[in-house]
Formats: structure tokens, C-alpha cells, sequence
């Protein structure tokens, strides 16, 4: 059997990183989501288990402490993180999923599992970055002008993932990405065929 | 600028790495036929330098010596062997090429070049294997028996590549293959992209 694929994709924010991830857990259907664990608290939508798992702030820090998460992120004070133990399973089970994380996390994952498979997605340009940025309407320019400075950062530390894609064109980048999964697939890392 | 794949394709006699990798150089545009190296005699129709580079025996053993090689074979009682330097120069001019070769070849390219992309072409069955080999009509018996105990033998190396691809189907295995050119062509390893 073949053993699953942990894709971790990353870039700077405005990238389109979301997007192409979104596009590759709706449109393949090998892919699963993996549920977060967070301590913030649950919206009326949500269910445990299902949207995240709602811990703690205590749980969250004991079970970081005994090492149970494959990466952790602060966001507007608030602990979010992935656990390893469900991600390995499913990986065992063959499943392949997806982590849309920053570069700090994803340079977390690659420290623990060697064997995951990581993509860099980049702006065309800084202007294109600046200018996504801005059509967001989401963020004030302090905000705006800090994203653009960690993107620098984060553009420089390319090397340490496994493929590059330039994000210019979102079908394009979509199509290098299945490119990469199909390719995966066929990896000896993960997949051994017996022939009789 | 990008530089060049340099992709192994292997796989026992009858798998279908020979038409697979004829495909890829006829309908892929980015790659170019490696000149092999030989002691064979010229046929009519053949120019040196553009179907082989044409050696002596004594030019061939001095430069398999002096480490020109990145892998020799003997075949019906002549040697074969891919020049080392005009491969490193075409990588650096970003062309991609393809090496079809046993798998003895291809683990003396492995050793040599550790960026070479290798494809392991699978048979679906040693019996469809055995079938192949008897519906080409061109060995006899004792050299079917002799190429099935081979393939035995070369499906327990597949590890040693990189990439494996069950040939049950010529189209599906031929998508699988461009797959993995199209997701090493997006490899950090090769592919630094700059943005400003």
C-alpha cells in the first residue's frame, strides 16, 4: 500500500497559498483536511473534533510540552497548532493531506518529518504582493507594510523547500501543483509495488 | 535560469522504458538526446558526433580510465557509454535529457551525478513481462529465461530510485512520467527563481 502524502504549502501572505490549497482539498479527491487544534473558543458554528479540536489553554501548553504537535502558531493571541499523532496515522493509512502553514511552521514540519513534501508559492513580484495586499482590504497599511517585510524574509528561505511555484497565472500554479502531487504518487518513498 | 534534468529511465527488458522515453524526447520539447559513446563500427547511414561518438577500442579504455564516463556498458561484445562532460554542460544550459538504461547503467549514474531524477518502469506482472518478451519475437528461449531472471533481480533494486511507474497502460504510465518532469521542473534543486 502506498503511504500518504503530507504536503505542506507556504508563502509569503497574498502568494495565493490558500487558494491553491483550497482548489487541490476540493478538486482531488485524495486529499483530507487536517483539523487544527486551537484554544481559542469554539464559534456557534463550530464543532469539536470536526471544524477543530477546542483546547485549553493548559492542555494545549501540556501536550506542547510532551511534544505532541507537529508545528504551533500564535494568531491574535490565540494558540493554534497541528497534532502529530492523527497526521501520522493518517499518512499510515495512505490518506495525503494538506497544511497551508506560515514559514515558521512549515520549517517546523520539515524538522520532525523529513518525508513531507514541501511547496514554496511565490508572487510574480513584490509589486504583484503589494498590490494583492491592498486589494484584500483586509489589513491597515502598518499591517500591509509589515506583511511586505516578512515576505522578503520568507522569499529568501526558498532553498529549503523541496519545489517552487511562481503564482502568476492561478490555473497555471494549479496545474504545476497536481503535477507535483501526481509525481509524488509515484515516489518509492512512500510507494512500493509488489509485481508477482 | 533553470538547469537541466538530467532523468534516468530504467526497468527491466520488456517493461516499455524504451517507448516511454521515445514519447517523452518526441512530444516534450525541453529534451535532447544524450550521443552516446561506442566501439562500434559506423553504419552507412550513421555520422560521428550526431548518432554516436565512434571510438577506438584504445580511445574508449583510456577515457573510461581517465573517469570521462558517466556509465559504460558492453553489448554483443562492444562498449557503449555516455560522455560525462557535454551531459554537465547541457545541464548547465538547462537542457533536459533522458538516459534509457539497464539497471546497471543507471546506478552508476546515481552514483555520479546524485541530481539525476530516476524512473523505475514496472511490468504490471512477470507473466504480462514474460509475454512482452515472447510477442517481440527477436530472443530465443534461453535468452527470454536469462532476461526474466534479470527483471527479478532489478525489481528488488527499485528502491534505489526515485521514482516508480507500473507501465500497465502506455498513455496512463506516459502521464504519470511527464507528471514528474513537469513537478522536477518546479525541484529547488535545479530552479531558483528570482523575483523584484
Amino acid at each position: 500500500m502506498r503511504k500518504g502524502i503530507l504536503m505542506v504549502i507556504s508563502g509569503p501572505a497574498g502568494a495565493g497559498k490558500g487558494t491553491l490549497g483550497e482548489m487541490l482539498l476540493t478538486r482531488d479527491g485524495g486529499f483530507t483536511f487536517s483539523i487544527s487544534a486551537t484554544t481559542r473558543a469554539p464559534r456557534p458554528t463550530e464543532t469539536d473534533g470536526v471544524h477543530y479540536h477546542f483546547l485549553s489553554e493548559e492542555e494545549f501548553a501540556r501536550m506542547e510540552e510532551a511534544g505532541e504537535f507537529l508545528e504551533t502558531a500564535e494568531v491574535h493571541g490565540h494558540r493554534y497548532g497541528t497534532l502529530l499523532r492523527p497526521v501520522m496515522q493518517m499518512l499510515d493509512e495512505g490518506r495525503d493531506f494538506l497544511l497551508d502553514l506560515d514559514s515558521q511552521g512549515a520549517i517546523s514540519v520539515m524538522s520532525k518529518l523529513v518525508d513531507c513534501v514541501t511547496v514554496f508559492i511565490l508572487p510574480p513580484s513584490f509589486e504583484e504582493l503589494e498590490c494583492r495586499l491592498r486589494s484584500r482590504n483586509t489589513e491597515n497599511e502598518q499591517e500591509i507594510q509589515r506583511r511586505l517585510r516578512n515576505a522578503r524574509g520568507e522569499v529568501e528561505q526558498l532553498d529549503r523547500y523541496r519545489y517552487v511555484i511562481i503564482n502568476d497565472n492561478r490555473d497555471e500554479a494549479y496545474q504545476k501543483l497536481t503535477a507535483i502531487v501526481a509525481a509524488e504518487r509515484q515516489s518509492t518513498a512512500r510507494y512500493r509495488p509488489e509485481i508477482v
